[in-house]
């Protein structure tokens, strides 16, 4: 690994996952850890209790993920130092916590969790590590909600990021989000956008596929669709110092999308009159993505192509640690990445966006 | 036009329409225009009313295609040869009419029209026009139905093509639509899967958009996911000789849509077990699009480099006449295509996938 990157690598999607739901207790105000007690969570819908994962890897992790010490994936520091952190000699990694309170009914409970996430972040992750950093977890269908949460923590230097889930409730560039966007401006964070989420819509728009193969395939489908959403919407017209990553959703599909986009703009553009530039502008300016899972041709050097295409400088590496589909960074392209790329991906553009530096 | 491609060209996607409903009526059993005198149709949602056009493009027209003689666009065949077919030079023109039953809530209404509207194109269109062909429509949401239609008709050589929306209301790939699937490989008819329908799920996986431009850009996904259903859930093993136009969803998003599905089924292969082949090389034997509206890149090599990859045998051109996003030949791709895959384009494909000839 020592030889990948001469800078060090950055991982820019780990998860790490409460042992269990009594750990958060401690964070929560009596008020909510009373309520928990008494009625428990109640989820938008089933799906949010549990993503539909294949049943082979619980938690969508990697069978060899579970540590030995008891807990799911993701939730002891110590293993994660053993089996990721010292065998990459990554020299940042980015937490991205799924468990979090955005799926919840009650968005004030969806808050209280969100909340206790962060400062359980902060004082069992951050504060005894100092190669983490985390991306703030919130009630993202709760605009104003959420930028409470982000002025509240933003202060923490271990906080590079504010996290929300690709599957919202409304179309991402909705005036909803814009507190969001407005405290990601406010306080220089990027918005990272995930895989998953708990819309309540069909991840596809003819309704709920049979298969988790046809439902993993579409989420590179709703990563498109928000895209589209932000651009049109205006948003980074309003926030022009609004930076998003594009989370687990995959990277190929860029190109076309932007062409499409441009193409039609080109035609209709009077829909939109506050957008002064053309789609694949603002998507130059404001986007970044994560290479996992990546595409893979047959022949590599067309996803060199289309990475040239996108742009090197806009990809981020991430393992997605612990999951399943975990990509090791010596094995995680089809083909090397030229050497001035490889810098890029994995160690120098995520230095640059989420102002890493070593100290 | 006459030096673009020596062989003539063929045109994939024209749409006729009728000039009233009056017009379909002698086409229409007299149980059902009692029926529709009395009841009218009931479509499932408002969308299928008239899917919402930009209101300068009533009927999602070009403003000089509404003919002389009155009528809506496409309605005149007199003015499709004077507008169209004449100047072109076209030697085969695709009919696929959007009038169709398929969104009714009555299926049997529903066939009732799709009837109707094959009986009026045989008699108005593919009969006094020899370079027409036309599509059969079928209440696609009723299997059953649909085959009934298909064996009713296809026995007219007029009929090269069965026709579906690509918005269906389940994933394209289940049993309800087999009976289609099945009927498309007794009569070795390709099976056209046209932008639009009436699904009745949000075109995103976070609800509907705000805008025409984020819905005309999201059916390219709605292809995405349909090609997804059709390989997952086994068409192509059940259908062998099933072959699969994808008309008006654009085409550069195929490559990264196949990448993805390669790499995922790699790993989770097991759950579609009856899948002997990849998902790429389902598409690369079964799949072609039409190539309105295509993608336009500013780096017109780039679009050029994708119809490599697609592999040239498998786009057919299209004007999508009389819609406002017309495209001519002429001007249709944003860089002339060399001269082997034009003619392929332009004309040999057509002829070959759909057994053109002149005579």
């Amino acid at each position: 690994m020592a030889t990948l990157v001469s800078t060090g690598l950055v991982d820019c999607d780990i998860h790490n996952h409460p042992a269990s739901e009594a750990r958060l207790r401690p964070y929560l105000a009596e008020r909510w850890r009373r309520h928990l007690e008494r009625f428990g969570g109640r989820n938008r819908h089933g799906l949010a209790q549990g993503y539909p994962y294949p049943k082979s890897a619980p938690q969508a992790a990697r069978v060899d993920a579970w540590p030995p010490g008891g807990g799911p994936p993701g939730s002891s520091l110590a293993f994660m130092r053993e089996q990721l952190l010292d065998p990459l000699r990554t020299s940042f990694g980015i937490l991205n916590c799924l468990h979090a309170g955005a799926g919840q009914l009650d968005v004030e409970l969806g808050a209280a969790l969100c909340n206790a996430v962060n400062d359980w972040q902060v004082a069992e992750w951050l504060e005894p590590e100092p190669r983490l950093r985390a991306s703030i977890v919130v009630p993202f269908e709760a605009g104003d909600l959420s930028a409470a949460e982000i002025d509240r923590v933003a202060g923490h230097r271990g906080f590079v990021q504010v996290l929300m889930l690709v599957r919202t409730m409304e179309p991402i560039g909705r005036r909803r989000y814009w507190p969001i966007f407005e405290a990601c401006e406010r306080h220089a964070l990027p918005l990272g956008i995930h895989f998953g989420g708990y819309s309540g819509h069909p991840v596809s728009s003819s309704g709920w596929p049979s298969y988790y193969l046809e439902d993993h395939t579409a989420m590179a489908m709703a990563f498109q669709a928000q895209l589209v959403s932000l651009v049109f919407e205006g948003v980074f017209e309003r926030f022009p110092a609004l930076r998003v990553v594009c989370i687990e959703g995959g990277v190929a599909w860029l190109p076309p999308l932007v062409w499409r986009m441009d193409r039609l703009f080109e035609a209709m553009r009077d829909e939109v009159p506050e957008l002064r530039r053309r789609p694949s502008e603002y998507v130059r300016d404001h986007v970044w993505l994560t290479t996992q899972p990546v595409e893979e041709p047959d022949r590599p050097e067309q996803l060199m192509q289309v990475f040239d295409w996108i742009g090197w400088d806009r990809l981020l590496f991430a393992t997605d640690y612990p999951h399943w589909d975990y990509d090791d960074p010596a094995r995680a392209f089809p083909t090397p990445l030229p050497a001035g790329g490889r810098e890029q991906v994995y160690s120098a553009n995520a230095r640059t966006l989420y102002g890493l530096t070593d100290s």
